[in-house]
């Protein structure tokens, strides 16, 4: 009568040995797709990875990975991971409340449909990303479901802002090594 | 390095005490919003509750409730809670996996946005819905996001049907029972 979703050990102690803040957002975006490729070359879960920073400071709150097979959830996509986690941490459901900095969500591929739509409840105020919908489908497969189409304006209208293909070559060569591999692609496809 | 949201001690009691199944699909929209009121009479969460079935023989895999703020996890929704739990229980991330009957997802409200995205991902082929997002907005003040302006056919599109305004009125009736006490409305709303 409970659900869990755990990080990989790998990962605890990746989050472990990153530094305290990162200043630059091309820099949270690297560290990010390391953890996206860790993540594949690990086997422990799809080639996504998010985290949660403080935006002015760059204050790592938390960094998750995909977990959807290992974990047996299939919400348990990297970010829904990275603010669990992030808002279990800070004891609070909402990131954006009164009092708090700033947080930013950094994730190395749009969101699809589901995390999009948990972007407002999170209380992010930012959201950087790195590869587009369209090339997560077309390098690996995955399926980014029914995303509203003015999905950008949608964030904006709620004070969310989003910056877009920030490092989105190195992401993509995450994805062509998961193409290459033979890592399952799971999605709404796979039951039909 | 983790997150765990759990169902409050009253829920587990009550999963216990529901029949292995409910035949029909009233029946089982019956239980659910019986579960959205003891949430909000409880304490334990918004008003909201879903459970996942097997279709056709009714079998109750699991039944959640929304724990937003107790489990500090803005997607702890309702949906989410019942499918994780659900998908944990028979250790698979995918309900329409293979060999496995037909999964429904029957709640007391329209999925928000997120929950809307998570439907594909989780495998079930079948939802069942009791009052509409236009209904819930209206009566608690509840946010219920940028969902696909095309929502039905977007799950259908994807083999999953629809079944709307199950028990509405009971449903819309917690939801009145909700906004005269004073529990908090937490959406994308309440941090800007």
């Amino acid at each position: 009568m409970e659900f869990r979703v755990t990080l990989p050990d790998w990962a605890i102690a990746e989050n472990e040995r990153l530094p305290d803040a990162i200043v630059d957002v091309e820099n949270r975006m690297r560290a990010i797709i390391r953890f996206s490729r860790l993540n594949l070359e690990h086997q422990t879960g799809g080639p996504f990875a998010a985290g949660v920073f403080e935006k002015d400071s760059g204050k790592v709150v938390a960094v998750g990975v995909n977990r959807v097979v290992p974990a047996s959830v299939s919400s348990a996509h990297a970010e829904i991971v990275a603010i669990s986690i992030a808002q279990q941490k800070l004891e609070t459901f909402d990131l954006g409340g009164p009092d708090m900095p700033d947080h930013q969500l950094v994730v190395n591929g749009r969101p699809c449909a589901m995390c999009f739509g948990s972007i407002p409840w999170s209380g992010v105020r930012s959201v950087v990303i790195a590869a587009s919908g369209e090339q997560i489908e077309a390098l690996t497969g995955f399926d980014e479901g029914p995303i509203h189409p003015a999905w950008r304006s949608e964030l904006h209208k709620r004070g969310i802002e989003v910056t877009e293909d920030v490092l989105a070559n190195e992401a993509c060569d995450i994805f062509r090594q998961f193409a290459a591999s033979d890592r399952p692609v799971y999605n709404g496809r796979s039951g039909s």
